[in-house]
């Protein structure tokens, strides 16, 4: 199957709602290249574009893509097999009253920073380097936003929840298959707002944001054998669960209660044995403290834990 | 110099305060070999020892240890070289009222397993394993509580602060260099409450509890240059802020607030700068979320930051 391309001008999204108008239709199995923009669609080019508020608009993402077949209770998995840099500058910035030292008062806000990209070989998939004030980074992509149409509520770019979103996790790149509940027909994935790097974390609020292509292969899994109420990733090493919400302290409850339903499942342990079995391997992980909503993970690492669908 | 033992049984605290009567001397650069018992003293010795409510008294640590010449205002070194486990089992448990999921009702409070040590080569010093409900995991030791006399309060050894204390900190092991500011003369560190095996988090409460011998030596950094809040460790790979509060949020300000400070004196950046460097590398990690006060750590890896004394 050749691999279509879907450009981020077909369409994106700045909310994932329960109906959303699928800017392309993909076969069961597709796999496809995704355009994406940065963040802050192009606003910030130089250390002198500052970011004077969060806009209304941010994270756009590329889709919605309807994938065939994918019908509620199925789960939908994202084999991402690539991501791609395709601009010659990041950004990394603070904005007034966001990020987690916003009451530092000797912390700008606003602050950019333009990270520039320094692509080995004249490629920029891999091997690429971002700098810094002087200081190199090697590139290491993340997929910040990514998700599917919600059970019910309309929620902005800037905010994660059970259907993925502004998941802003460090694990969502090359390698990674990212699996999301089906919420409604068709799933309706979209993704954007990426980053050439980002700490766990995302303290300042952004990562070295910038414009990607990435390459995923789509499938539905009808009738998972485990039900999956929110994101979960498979990294090659370890198995993820994924669970966002007001509070650090609620976030990694949800991730910790859904990785004792799975090692359950694949060990035959009570819920109390595979409780006690997740304090002592892998563990409670920081995707992001600084949306609307903060995310979290629990991982565990793949000898002991495998994707039940 | 000859390597000292310093048993449990010539002292052991229930309490870090500001006054510590030291049950060891130590000179400045001395090598000692340190013997805990584990966090419940012995009391659960089989699946059918189960703990209603959690002792008065729990995490015995050793010592405390005065290091000569050691002064508020210094900076003491303890290079952790080995952290052997010395008993045959180790206990992972629930606990009414304790750990991540307390009020999931499907999970037993209280409930214990044993995990039985299997020391290959009949050396538990490395390449060992425990059993879990039939599952081998290697052993992979943490030093669970290690810390210095206060600068004020009495803090129980159930809880962490800016001392130290129950950190459950899984680089707390073989390997690694820990930092403790200086409260008191001569230091006066203790430790104990080791494991076996620990996820991050240490969901249900703990670890697989175990007796060891924890091999260190101890330094004494005079005048740093960088003052230190808070513990620091140099895992080898990266250089980790450890910052403990009531919430998680307030608990990766901190780290990343001390991160920033080290970036800041490291790279000659301005507090902005190192703010907007630290979130393109490394980044948070969860310690634990179970204990009176929940433990992070902000990590930036070796090639960005060294330890400044």
């Amino acid at each position: 199957m050749s691999r279509e391309v879907v450009p981020h001008r077909d369409g994106h999204v700045y909310e994932f709602g329960p109906e959303m108008e699928a800017a392309y239709e993909a076969a069961d199995g597709e796999s496809l290249t995704i355009e994406t923009i940065d963040s802050l669609n192009g606003a910030i080019q130089s250390d002198d574009d500052l970011l004077d508020a969060i806009p209304e608009e941010v994270n756009a993402a590329t889709g919605p893509i309807a994938v065939e077949g994918a019908s509620p209770g199925d789960v939908l998995a994202v084999e991402i097999e690539a991501v791609r840099v395709a601009e010659d500058v990041g950004r990394v910035l603070t904005a007034p009253g966001f990020g987690l030292l916003q009451d530092d008062p000797d912390i700008d806000h606003p602050a950019t920073r333009i990270t520039e990209v320094f692509a080995d070989g004249g490629d920029r998939s891999g091997g690429g380097r971002i700098e810094f004030e002087g200081i190199e980074l090697p590139i290491d992509p993340v997929i910040g936003t990514i998700g599917v149409a919600t059970a019910g509520e309309t929620i902005s770019t800037l905010t994660p929840d059970d259907h993925g979103g502004n998941l802003d996790t460090t694990d969502m790149t090359a390698g990674t298959t990212a699996y999301f509940p089906v919420f409604q027909e068709g799933a309706m994935l979209a993704m954007g707002d990426a980053k050439a790097a980002m700490a766990d974390g995302e303290m300042c609020g952004t990562g070295a944001e910038i414009g990607t292509e990435i390459d995923v292969t789509l499938s539905v899994i009808e009738e998972p054998e485990v039900a999956l109420d929110r994101p979960l990733v498979d990294t090659g090493d370890a198995v993820k669960t994924i669970a966002s919400a007001e509070t650090m302290e609620e976030a990694v409850e949800l991730a910790n209660s859904d990785v004792v339903r799975l090692l359950a499942h694949e060990h035959g342990f009570s819920r109390t044995e595979a409780y006690l079995f997740s304090s002592l391997v892998g563990g409670l992980e920081i995707s992001q403290v600084v949306d609307p909503q903060v995310t979290a993970r629990n991982a565990v690492p793949s000898e002991y834990l495998s994707v039940p669908f």
